[in-house]
């Protein structure tokens, strides 16, 4: 596989702007030879509002909302680099399905694709360890499985003066992997990125990432890490 | 309609044990004529364990898990009172159908049904208001429908100390009443119950709720008050 693939925790860092704590990752990522990228507003319920800030922050770069273009799956054959953003993960499901480019994403291997958030979930093997609310329902929880594991984006620590008694992130990932034949799941807390080219995937940003491996121990990597064994599973 | 709901935001509130903070509301809500209780423990892995819990807790009631009967269905029929309790809702919800149990429970108009956090979840329109991480791909997210509204257990207010950038809770519901005709989302904090009886709905417990309704501000209820406008809707 040829693939190339920048996976983003989350849209927005604390005290800073709309993707600014990646900015140099993404410029880097989609290089010089991209000229247009095709923006996928799908998981937010106002795409025009959307494709408006993504064109607002790509400014070096001609931005094409999907929704805008006559025939979306043509839209895909056609890019030169993609952009998946963040919102709600079952509504961003939902709608790749309802317009036939899960397909067509996966055939574009090669083309850089970039991911924040519920835009990063749709990367991976399934959107069962997303943490959005299910305000849609999807076909089903596949989705496009570019690479071998899923992510949960946003990844949390529990909150030790908490008195909230809902289950954690962790206890969450655990239940998933009670399920039979379950991936494993690179929990990205905010500030962290996966950059995947061909069969080599690094971690990049800030914070660390914890991974979930069924009937194992977790283990944290810190930025910087070679995570290419994940793309072997 | 003579049903006869307890349907609690949450199973354990902080610095008390399992179903300890409505304990109280149990006894009454269940009451004397009630002998047996149906327990359904599909929201968790470990049904036996989640039995035993339950047992413990219900002492002055015979608890028959729905798992050791040889026909769920033909236990439904007969149970005297039901008691769905918290764990994973796409779980619960998948056993339900998989066990073709909801239409039975459905049709149990009148008999004492209680159900906790998930078990709260499943008795509404649907889960599109779930807090709970997708592991499982219910065949739909439509549930029994015992009121015509929706939950969401667990809700909580947002912390204005959190450098976290996920959505809160509002905004998440937000994002639901985007979608169209989507029902009202009564936002039940840890500590709070909702006691239904026919056409009469009344809000119990420590904590005030919240309610969202589509295309109108949210409001606020204190404990006490009457609901019962929200069954007709």
């Amino acid at each position: 596989m040829k693939r190339r693939l920048l996976l983003v925790s989350n849209s927005t860092l604390h005290g800073s702007g709309y993707l600014d704590h990646c900015q140099g990752n993404i410029s880097h990522f989609f290089g010089r030879d991209v000229k247009r990228v095709l923006f996928v507003p799908y998981a937010l319920h106002d795409r025009d509002a959307y494709t408006k800030t993504a064109r607002d922050k790509f400014n070096s770069y001609e931005v094409d909302g999907i929704h805008e273009a006559p025939d979306p799956v043509a839209a895909v054959r056609k890019a030169e680099g993609i952009f998946i953003g963040g919102g709600n993960t079952f509504r961003l499901l939902k709608s790749l399905y309802d317009n036939k480019v899960l397909t067509e994403i996966r055939k574009r291997d090669g083309v850089p694709y970039m991911g924040s958030s519920a835009g990063t979930n749709v990367a991976t093997v399934s959107i069962n360890t997303t943490n959005d609310m299910p305000i849609v329902c999807p076909p089903c929880f596949s989705a496009l499985s570019l690479v071998p594991f899923n992510i949960n984006p946003h990844f949390l620590d529990p909150d030790p003066h908490s008195r909230h008694m809902g289950e954690s992130r962790e206890q969450r990932i655990t239940q998933y992997h009670e399920e039979p034949d379950t991936p494993s799941v690179l929990g990205l807390r905010e500030g962290s990125l996966l950059l995947v080219e061909g069969n080599k995937a690094t971690l990049l940003g800030t914070t660390r990432a914890r991974l979930f491996t069924r009937g194992k121990p977790t283990v944290d990597y810190d930025p910087g890490s070679d995570l290419s064994f994940l793309l072997t599973h």
